[in-house]
């Protein structure tokens, strides 16, 4: 079974590792994981994975984006929007338009709303909706966390954060909304009251602005290629995005992974977030015991626990 | 005057910004530091910084990084490690060699502690300080924040966080340490009791890994060009290694800028942290009211409220 670790940002700095052979110790957090029981593995429906595919590198090299869409009660609008428009083939043929450094990478049609666009904007399907910016957080959860959600404290941004359904999200009076970690995917919008039909997308690609939460629709996280993403040249025009248009990203094709071939299908799975081994992983990412380290940090933030997710044997 | 706001992470996501007109507002952090009095700008002396030149690009592109070296009494001994290995020449022709997803870029020596070595190491030049782990964070902040440093509560990492002399820090049992934010230079090193020397050197390019604060030594941050690190291709070895040889991208020279013909030498100015400018950024990183925002965070981690830094008019 071949192991793609979500983020694997786990592993020590020492380039010394090749010569030196670990001291004995704890686990490492990754060392944690996998020594789980298949049960505590989660697959992920084929229907809520995305796989982008982007015009081949420099050197001919395939470049493929997964993205993992987000479960009810988050952003459902937004996300039914997103399989609509991938459906409808919308976006092949789009591109990224817009890389900045520590911030994001966004992709869409380079005709929209761009004063230096070559043509006319793409027509939109029939059938979008039209969401409200309640919708950013949800009161389905109730006003808790469920006993089994693994929680977060203290979080500067929120009065609770916690992981559910394998997520990371926040909470307070209420309501609970995604938080926009490494990775988490999202809904560009214009001024208040717009929401952002979802042909306008963006991935984080640096520190969590956590300031977005609750002003932007997250819809899901990209869980494999994303450095075909992060490593673009950045964009020099004001935020990011490429003066040059001959700089810009062709995306080829976006499908809906049950929609592919099977034997074509990725198939994914996350470590639940309400089993022990997550819980133990969290622990050993806050307090780091493993040999490299000598001072545990004695806490971590939500977006320093990345959930562990794996690509499974059939799709390899 | 030229004007670079460090990690500019501040911007709105709207892709309609182009064809729409911002509805009337409170300033966005930015503009708060754009209104600030010249007084309240510091300018960081040219021994304190590096100018790191990477081959061109594939374009022909030149390629520079200025790294800003950290005041005492934080990693001194590592600090003046660096400045011998400059003007030494050791860093002349050495090579990024390690680009890590949502982690680190790595520069050295390929030949040091690499199986895959094609030569002999390059020997290291007389008079290097072997630090301590002690030396990893320091008492002489005394037992707590300066009455005017700025301080960020609350931080899953640590008792107290603040920024002294514009660098973000944490503190906890008279102990006060840099943290691993975006864009920190620190020194490689093995397993302890090695410290490291600071002949090898990554910068973050990630969400912040702030369980590595006091488990190695921070000695400054990328202030201009990283995205000529940022955006380099990952390697697809362990670690983000490069498994390739011709993947490394070249380092050309490193000086400290006091070194260059005066003509030469990049200026650059911080907006002090002790300031009231500071403070209302500050406050406006953690509760957005400007336009594109409709839900305030109601705060901030340290490592989001990036300290503003800006190229003065000289060096252009």
């Amino acid at each position: 079974m071949t192991k793609h670790i979500f983020l694997a940002a786990v592993a020590s700095l020492a380039a010394p590792l090749f010569a030196q052979d670990a001291p004995d110790g704890s686990p490492s957090p990754n060392e944690i994981v996998e020594q789980a029981d298949a049960e505590e593995w989660v697959q992920i429906a084929p229907e809520d994975l995305l796989v982008m595919t982007l015009a081949p590198d420099a050197e001919g090299n395939v470049r493929e984006v997964v993205i993992q869409l987000m479960p009810a009660p988050f952003s459902k609008g937004w996300v039914d929007n997103i399989r609509l428009l991938t459906r409808s083939g919308w976006y092949d043929d789009i591109s990224v338009n817009r890389v900045q450094d520590n911030y994001v990478v966004q992709w869409g049609d380079s005709n929209y709303d761009n004063p230096e666009a070559e043509g006319e904007a793409k027509p939109l399907p029939d059938g979008l909706k039209v969401m409200e910016e309640r919708g950013y957080s949800t009161n389905d959860l109730g006003s808790a966390l469920a006993m089994n959600d693994f929680a977060v404290t203290p979080d500067p941004y929120a009065e609770l954060s916690f992981f559910n359904q394998g997520w990371p999200v926040a909470a307070e009076a209420e309501r609970t909304w995604p938080v926009h970690c490494y990775g988490m995917v999202g809904v560009g919008r214009g001024y208040s009251p717009d929401t952002g039909s979802g042909a306008e997308l963006y991935t984080v690609i640096g520190h969590a602005p956590r300031h977005l939460d609750r002003n932007i629709a997250l819809v899901g996280r990209v869980i494999e290629g994303i450095e075909h993403l992060s490593g673009l040249p950045r964009g020099k025009g004001a935020l990011g995005f490429y003066e040059d248009p001959a700089k810009r990203t062709p995306i080829l094709t976006v499908r809906v992974a049950s929609d592919l071939p099977e034997a074509q299908q990725p198939l994914f799975e996350y470590l639940a977030t309400e089993g022990e081994t997550f819980a133990r992983y969290a622990e050993a990412r806050a307090n780091r015991r493993d040999p490299f380290f000598i001072v545990p940090a004695g806490g971590a933030d939500i977006c320093n626990i990345p959930v562990p997710i794996r690509r499974t044997a059939l799709s390899e």
